[in-house]
């Protein structure tokens, strides 16, 4: 179908227990059906270099500050796009990435109070000026999502660094993906994610769609 | 004598095999002998999450671009500024660092082509403004600092990804560093060391006398 084209950029975002994880799977899938291959991808993370510095983010009992946080997401960024994003989608790959530099300007910038020059312009420079074709932000209130992410986990589960904070940083999260969403409205699509798992997949499939045709036409 | 006030910090840079290592021992036991504790300390690195991040920077085969680069030296900056060097200085330490910023603007910035304004703004943020009282450019013509690198390692040795890069790149680097001591001269003093160790190290010393004098005045 698109095969011989660039491959599309689609990114997930949202806070804890937004149901990433699951739609990405979804919509990998419901890609395939159509012949499209997907790679599925993560940040930080997603090669080699980046999941080494994702162990050092996630290092239990570490602490650091929203700036150095900011270095090492900006690091692994570079990298993973260098080395796996772009090259997938030069040979007509799509990628679905959960997590993206949204999430730096939600957690690090909203809500981690990072200055907002120095976020934009590591985020040009992380990218490469790379912007994701469209992306979903999975909206749900913060405590839903919080519980959603506690069930889990089990009760006797700890929870990891990223996802410990308390409920007034998620909210400030969610207010932060918020406003990316109002601000760059033709890219991102916010997504009612409070609903049935379906009913979610069946919204983000109908947005693919309409990039389907794009790259058909 | 000055371990009431807030201590000094001193940054010492230059090429492969200028002499830092032992320049900055040096000082700290001419400190000593007068009275003075000094913290000495190395970048990248220096603090926990700092030292891990270097291991990154230093895994064998691993390749990351400039840009990459930038990032991890300014995460690793941060961390250590934040919970090392402003604790100590404020503590009337002082504190003798092996490179500092100046090092970013040469290797990253000078010799690896990285955009000068990123250079610039990552290392106010990773600083936090923080400025060196005092600069040290050990400064050696790039053909002499690696044949004495290369004479330290011995020629079994493999050199390490920092020190394999090529002459042409050393130069670049050196050119670095002298257009960052004649636009501030006023912190950098560059010190030839091409010459032995002992007179070096009496240059230093007399340009530390004055800082001494500063801080009794």
């Amino acid at each position: 179908m698109a095969a011989s084209q660039r491959g599309r950029f689609i990114t997930f975002e949202g806070g804890e227990g937004s149901g990433k994880t699951t739609q990405i799977m979804r919509l990998k899938e419901w890609l395939e059906t159509r012949g499209i291959a997907a790679v599925l991808t993560r940040e930080p993370g997603g090669s080699s270099l980046a999941e080494d510095i994702r162990s050092l983010l996630l290092k239990p009992g570490i602490t650091m500050d929203g700036v150095t946080q900011l270095f090492l997401f900006s690091a692994a960024r570079r990298d993973h796009v260098e080395t796996v994003i772009k090259p997938a989608l030069k040979a007509g790959q799509w990628v679905l990435c959960d997590r993206f530099a949204d999430s730096t300007r939600a957690y690090q910038g909203a809500a981690g109070m990072v200055d907002q020059q120095v976020i934009e312009l590591c985020e040009t420079h992380a990218t490469n000026s790379l912007k994701p074709d469209m992306t979903f932000l999975l909206d749900v209130p913060a405590e839903v999502g919080l519980e959603r992410a506690n069930r889990r986990r089990g009760k006797t589960d700890k929870a990891d660094a990223f996802e410990s904070k308390e409920l007034a940083f998620h909210n400030a999260v969610r207010s932060g993906f918020l406003t990316i969403a109002n601000t760059d409205p033709k890219r991102v699509r916010q997504i009612d994610a409070a609903r049935s798992a379906e009913v979610v997949s069946a919204d983000i499939t109908a947005h693919v769609e309409a990039l389907l045709d794009e790259a058909d036409a």
